[in-house]
């Protein structure tokens, strides 16, 4: 650290800093209106690795650099849902699922076989499934109090939903949005189709559409869709984990990682998933850098590739690491949005836990209040294996899932102050764990 | 309450029907879509009380009722503020403050002074102010933690700066938007003149007007301004809080009240300020109902009339009560909108805070951890002095200030979850006093 520096005033200048200047809010700006749709292999995350680069030599890491990654490379093309029912048609908002195979050209028309969940499919069986397009209604449990639980508890059928019905012989499959939200944006993500079971097309539709169509199935169960994607599949390419590094004063062998990803999925800009977390991690450079701050140990900004399809970013960061046999001292992760910070998850137990818990004392006059076990991350889990400490970066989130993978993921949706409380934190609880050598 | 529940499941329940519900979501976008623009004595304000009425007896209340409240009519007319420089015009975003005078008619051409504060409008002096429009270009201090902190600093502009600048000859005032945001949208709010001080026409600008403003005059410091306000102040006249009581089962002649404020700003639809408030406080009473949760003592959901202008539904509802010889037990307020809920401030100290905030455990597992000295609000404050506890409900407030008092504060801008556990957890606490008689 800089010289006769108290943590309290390093950490006050962090906030200060973060809450008045205007780098971290243009750079986000750039990421969520210039490179939107930043799937791995597209230009936009060409662009935006780019920008990313340039961003992390201004904010003043002392080394800037490209890592390769092979990530698999899939396009949406045109895609449509229409409910044709007693001669009228009404139309869903739908969005492929990332991997999923096409349609035939001119699309499917079948009946639809609404499941809330797979025992309900399997009691169906082959002979109420078979040729028809299986839907997954279930919405999330808006009940649970932590967001991701609600999510968790239905991703299920936007990742395995595909499969398990092509195991009964559906043509395709629509899945609710995986979301407590109530709109008209189709939230989407990966699927993943099992080996040696045929590949059927796979949309998630609107929570609104989703109602739409169990209404319609309750006064029309002959009712039929007419399912149309033009996705594509193409070989693997090549793209790059962008990382910038402020050399270490003391252990500049020893590495201290904090980042979140770069790509985002096609259909939306990306705000809070995750063009937030890469610009905190930026800011974290610049923050260190305006206060005069030297870290013991090297600090790392690391925007993953490909967090969003198969994490080769993460992995490919971790691989490298271990073949070099760095040592990975700590890492984290900011991945659930950037809304106001109430804290961090800690991958430690016992005594460890206890000493990071009671750096919650800094944050005290920050409002940063939840330091607790938890945390991690899909993009740093693989450092753990090189004995990094796992840290998430835990933002309030509850209204997180109004965003994730949809359009409504803007720029606009972001408060400044928010991102920025964050920003402040992440640079602050690294720069105590390599003071204090926690 | 009822027979045999614990309190741990009597909040279960409570947040349970909360997250499932959707009374409260549909009651907000009534008061949003339905009767934005709530000012006292206005034509939507007439329909919200009605509204709200309607929505306590439907949410179960025992008795609901209208107390008539004395209340000052103002309104806004046409407006606007333009800039002549170098032959050029340029248009600011602006909304004139509440109980401004209005220029006269066609409006006031007239050069601008900047000032950042009273000290420096006083070094300037009549010589330098007299017959200028004083523009108050100060932004909020983006660094302060907490954003009312922020707003405080600033708002003293806008409620005394028309006297203020009057005192030294000025014509009119334009003053920076209270908000840390930076957007194009002007926030209002009431203006307060000075006896036996020239009353002269007040603005809110826009924060990026602002900024335009500022940017201008540092170019041509003899640009004009031609502004335009057309408002009226009328007679007072009469409105009312609306009440719904829960009738107490053991203590009915013991209160408790908690609450919002019906009324809003004209040029908004005043979700966060303060829709959702009362919103929350109709759900107190629908959830303590499908609960079947008697309290001890009577509950009430208070609808304050006339927050904004001059406070006559607070300072009524305590007169009265104090004329009955009511015995008020404890007052909450939630009045800093419905973001995500970190807690509540008591207006308490030794051992009763201590055993106030030892109510915290039963927050845990819904995330709620804030428990402090603090609270109050505008419209309970008159309560203290009938020996109630004031209790401020405590939302996270960092972006409160990109909606109060502008057209910003929409019903979309409102997250079902964030209003509903912030219900969830005042129906709990409410309870929770009430049955351990804190």
């Amino acid at each position: 650290m800089s010289s006769g520096q108290e943590p309290e005033a390093v950490i006050k200048a962090f906030f200060d800093n973060a809450l008045s200047g205007r780098e971290a809010i243009n750079n986000l700006e750039y990421l969520c209106r210039q490179t939107p749709g930043r799937l791995p292999g597209s230009q936009a995350s060409v662009r935006a690795v780019r920008f990313a680069a340039e961003a992390l030599k201004k904010a003043g890491a002392d080394s800037v650099w490209l890592q390769e990654v092979t990530v698999p490379k899939w396009e949406r093309g045109r895609e449509s849902c229409t409910v044709i029912s007693q001669k009228k048609t009404t139309s869903l908002s739908v969005s492929t699922l990332g991997l999923s195979v096409p349609t035939v050209p001119g699309g499917i028309i079948a009946e639809v076989v609404e499941v809330k969940d797979f025992e309900q499919l399997k009691s169906l069986g082959k002979e109420n499934i078979s040729g028809k397009v299986v839907f997954f209604s279930q919405p999330a449990d808006n009940r649970l109090i932590n967001s991701f639980s609600g999510y968790a508890g239905v991703v299920v059928f936007r990742i395995n939903g595909a499969s398990e019905a092509a195991k009964y012989g559906a043509s395709a499959v629509i899945v609710r949005s995986a979301t407590q939200a109530t709109h008209d944006f189709p939230h989407t993500g990966v699927t993943r189709y099992q080996d040696n079971i045929p590949k059927i097309p796979a949309v998630a539709v609107s929570p609104s559409g989703a109602e739409t169509l169990s209404s319609l199935l309750k006064s029309d169960p002959r009712l039929k869709v007419h399912l149309i994607t033009e996705c594509r599949s193409f070989p693997d390419t090549i793209s790059w984990n962008v990382i910038g590094e402020l050399r270490g004063s003391l252990y500049p062998d020893e590495y201290i990682t904090a980042g979140g990803h770069l790509d985002s999925w096609d259909i939306t800009e990306g705000a809070h998933d995750d063009a937030g977390g890469c610009v905190q991690a930026i800011e974290m450079i610049r923050l260190f850098k305006s206060a005069n701050v030297k870290p013991k140990r090297s600090i790392r900004a690391v925007m993953f590739m490909n967090e969003e399809i198969s994490g080769t970013g993460g992995t490919t960061y971790a691989a490298e690491a271990m073949k070099k046999g760095e040592k990975h001292y700590a890492a984290l992760e900011s991945d659930r949005g950037v809304m106001s910070p109430r804290g961090f998850g800690f991958d430690a137990e016992g005594e460890r836990l206890q000493k990071l818990s009671e750096l919650s004392s800094y944050f005290r006059p920050y409002n940063i209040r939840d330091f607790d076990r938890g945390g991690g991350g899909a993009d740093i889990g693989p450092l753990k294996s090189l004995g990094a400490l796992l840290i998430g970066y835990m933002p309030d989130t509850q209204r997180y899932f109004d965003f994730h993978h949809s359009a409504n993921d803007t720029f606009e949706k972001v408060n400044f102050r928010e991102l920025q409380l964050g920003s402040a934190a992440i640079a602050s609880l690294i720069y105590l764990i390599d003071f204090f050598d926690l």
